[in-house]
């Protein structure tokens, strides 16, 4: 009866609790169960912490390219954009702590490990002085890491909030990626003044998020199917990801530059400069083969027209056998 | 397996067709699939309307008293308020045409039957009449409805939305009252312009509504559930009305006021001039009985000291005697 009545708009309490002991445990987070507010998704997540505490004008510092609904969330809310220079481990911390000087910025927005488009991850020495510089410069965090459970090599690192002895860092994930994304259920663990912003933009919002499902994620966790659940896809993706490599070494000429990422699920490759990505998908879309091209995670869209976004996770083995093949052929002949 | 991936920002294909059916034979509106959204309850609706059409100074129109949730959200956005002045069948369309001349409001925002919290319906002719100035005056009329289906007594009247040839009327919905709240479904009958522009902020604010909700409350309207639920908790929600103005006429001393609802979940009472609400609800509350003091309804709280609003349906029958048996006397003592 519980679950049908109205609910806490903080949350289904035995969720929140049960999600509060996993972070605890799995990921060395100190917070209690006011530190805990469960969304519709990681997007709500996004989308009540930028309300909270964005004005139009504010900074925010993304990586690029970076998550593309994120940029349209941040617009919306006129926010003014400034991208922190990459490498090939994610965010460059000389040019962040530059970015954070020059702009005062009111926020970070970073996806920390397997990163959106791009795989990247960030080691954990920049994660340490990330938060350190949002302490210094007191800046808000937004660490959205819902890829971070879905790890085929390497160790898992400590995210940013381990980190975090000032509050300044939102943690987002999400149990999309690793139940199921169309039950809408994600968690946020902040300081709780954070949670309380969020709690009454989220009263003006939708006034608390579906319980049926929010239950069945409780459940997940607490019978420990969350961990088996994930060990027994890992093998999955991971061969996903492997068929993928293997094709686009056989496939792909030697001008298109990759990096094999340790876990998540996309490849970003960089295409030939007289390859425009956009134009690439309308000849492989004629031979129904997808993917997502560069341009709208960039900050300036001139920046994707020669990368793309290929996900390895959504399709059967034949399929990315085929669909790798007929991306080199028509990269060939472009 | 496609209530578990990603689904479509507007809502669950199968519900939309459902409720459009339902929206189309039961009330009498001309209506498309591309006039449907379906979102997080009623809130959401609410929410996704106000951010897609108000700026910062836009006036919107209310009821006063109304829903204090809805003055939350348009206060959120910056909205400057007006109250249309009212009668005991709602709100007065002289003085309606005269505001709307005299604000040019971007918004009316109204709950045409059993409104929350006066329990008020607002005649056909008026809702003809609202329809007509929406049109000429081009505001965007939100009719809230959420309790229409819970009638006990009259005849059942046509929406606002049904007299609307212009497109100016956003019909809320929700399946909160009749199915589950905890489930947060709520269905949107609009224009299409309007719509479109709903969904882009519903794509940033969670993506989509939660599916499995979405797919049992479609089932619920397949199968015809529906009506047969309303029909089975009609005479339940009757027998604590009539429990609950039994009960009043027994207790309460005749300085009360108060109209007996034609349906909904609320009784309104206007108490005698020296009772402060607030103060009688920390007085019931001692003796474990509560009430909403009638203040945060008001655009001026000072409007509502001496009124207070009473639910019927959550109680048992026993309770009822026993709380109206008491705030009776905590009135006759203050």
């Amino acid at each position: 009866v519980t679950i049908l009545s109205y609910g806490q708009t903080e949350g289904y309490r035995p969720l929140r609790e049960a999600y509060l002991k996993y972070m605890v445990q799995a990921k060395g987070i100190e917070a209690g169960i006011e530190n805990v507010i469960m969304g519709s998704g990681g997007t709500q997540g996004i989308d009540l912490v930028t309300q909270a505490f964005l004005d139009e004008g504010d900074v925010v510092l993304v990586e690029s390219p970076t998550y593309l609904s994120v940029l349209n969330v941040l617009y919306k809310l006129g926010a003014r954009l400034v991208a922190v220079e990459t490498d090939e481990n994610g965010m460059i911390m000389e040019d962040l702590e530059a970015k954070m000087k020059e702009y005062a910025p009111k926020m970070l927005y970073c996806i920390p490990t397997f990163q959106n488009p791009t795989g990247c991850t960030l080691p954990a020495d920049r994660r340490k002085r990330i938060a350190e510089l949002a302490e210094q410069y007191d800046v808000i965090v937004i660490e959205d890491d819902p890829y971070c459970a879905l790890r085929y090599s390497g160790e898992a690192l400590p995210p940013i909030k381990s980190f975090d002895r000032s509050g300044h860092v939102v943690l987002l994930d999400s149990f999309s990626k690793i139940v199921s994304p169309g039950f809408r259920v994600g968690g946020v663990v902040a300081d709780e003044e954070i949670i309380d912003k969020m709690v009454l933009a989220k009263q003006c919002a939708d006034t608390h998020s579906t319980l049926l499902t929010q239950a069945i994620c409780a459940e997940f966790l607490n019978r420990n199917m969350l961990q088996d659940h994930i060990r027994s896809v890992i093998p999955i993706y991971k061969e996903h990801l492997d068929r993928m490599i293997d094709g686009m070494r056989k496939h792909f000429p030697e001008t298109c530059r990759y990096q094999v990422p340790d876990g998540g699920l996309f490849v970003w490759v960089e295409l030939p400069e007289n390859i425009d990505s956009r134009e690439l998908l309308r000849r492989c879309a004629a031979r129904n083969v997808g993917f997502v091209p560069g341009c709208p995670f960039f900050l300036d869209p001139e920046d994707g027209v020669h990368r793309m976004r290929m996900n390895f996770s959504s399709q059967s083995l034949e399929n990315i056998d085929k669909g790798i093949e007929i991306i080199g052929e028509e990269i060939r002949n472009y």
